[in-house]
């Protein structure tokens, strides 16, 4: 592993799906919000980018987070201020691929994730070897039922699903974002 | 693996310890019980048993499962019925070891999970071979800031902390569940 990977996460209200498969902007939630900057902040990751286009929403996700990194919630808890410094709100992902490509200096590789099969896949292994190799990597997650289907025109590939023994797969997204920056950046040293 | 593994998942409200390190007992939560609920649908977990003394708390956690079993929440999402239908909500762990001895008809190994070191460790790798091999597991969770001392008594082992490239590891109870459940049972066919 590199000293310090590069690695981003986006996390997309809209466009995704609901369960009808119908295209539709979903509300943010307070736990997405933590949860997953709590997973972020453990692995590594640079910037959490949660993508919203609704104004009000953005103004929703900026009261949370500096309630955390000004208000009291800093004095309180200063473990979660680490963690929800790492958010970023922005109102599409193609202006978050253009940030995370200036940033990093180079396009980065962007790969989805979701619950169904899709195209283009990359194994967990192979991608865990190219962050440790300096690429950087945006990955990208939906809220809802799942990413729009024209999300996936805009990226390179995608992760598989996450199984267990049976064929439910209906996780929550932090459970499912944090399992697999688990996969992709977890320290494995202590077994 | 053999076709159904014989792992139950605990999550402790009490006896828990707050952040000053005081034992004290926490709040059920909504997100709690649903997050690891599918995460324990996804891995073939065998009942999610939920911990509480306070009869209000277990009246609560009642009313929330009844509602996705029973009510409207059943038609609207079947997904989440089919996951919350593993609960079983008691009032302490020793309860809860010898229902589940009863159920496997052996003792099951009492696995603690910890931020912070504990003795008696037991690798990932070592903890998922013997679920491979039929050894019934019952997987204890803390609330709040974790485990009270008085349940690492009860355990044969604990697993190690999950860490990434740093040293930050505040993920919460619902991150580390699915990380953890995902290192013991997930599914590597698919990379």
């Amino acid at each position: 592993m590199t000293s310090c990977p590069r690695v981003d996460v986006a996390l997309v209200h809209a466009p995704v799906v609901n369960r009808q498969g119908e295209v539709i902007g979903s509300a943010v939630t307070n736990l997405d919000l933590h949860d997953i900057a709590r997973a972020c902040r453990t692995f590594g990751i640079d910037t959490y980018w949660v993508i919203t286009p609704f104004v009000r929403q953005q103004e929703l996700s900026a009261q949370i987070i500096s309630h955390w990194l000004e208000g009291h919630g800093k004095t309180a808890n200063p473990d979660r201020a680490e963690a929800l410094s790492l958010v970023r709100v922005r109102a599409r992902l193609d202006e978050v691929i253009e940030e995370s490509r200036a940033k990093f200096g180079r396009n980065p590789v962007v790969v989805a994730t979701c619950a169904g099969g899709q195209q283009e896949m990359i194994s967990y292994p192979a991608l865990r070897q190219k962050i440790e190799d300096g690429v950087p990597v945006l990955l990208v997650f939906g809220t809802g039922w799942g990413l729009a289907p024209e999300v996936y025109t805009r990226v390179a590939s995608t992760l598989p699903p996450i199984h267990g023994p049976g064929n439910y797969n209906h996780l929550s997204v932090r459970s499912a974002a944090s399992i697999i920056l688990d996969r992709l950046l977890g320290c494995r040293e202590n077994g």
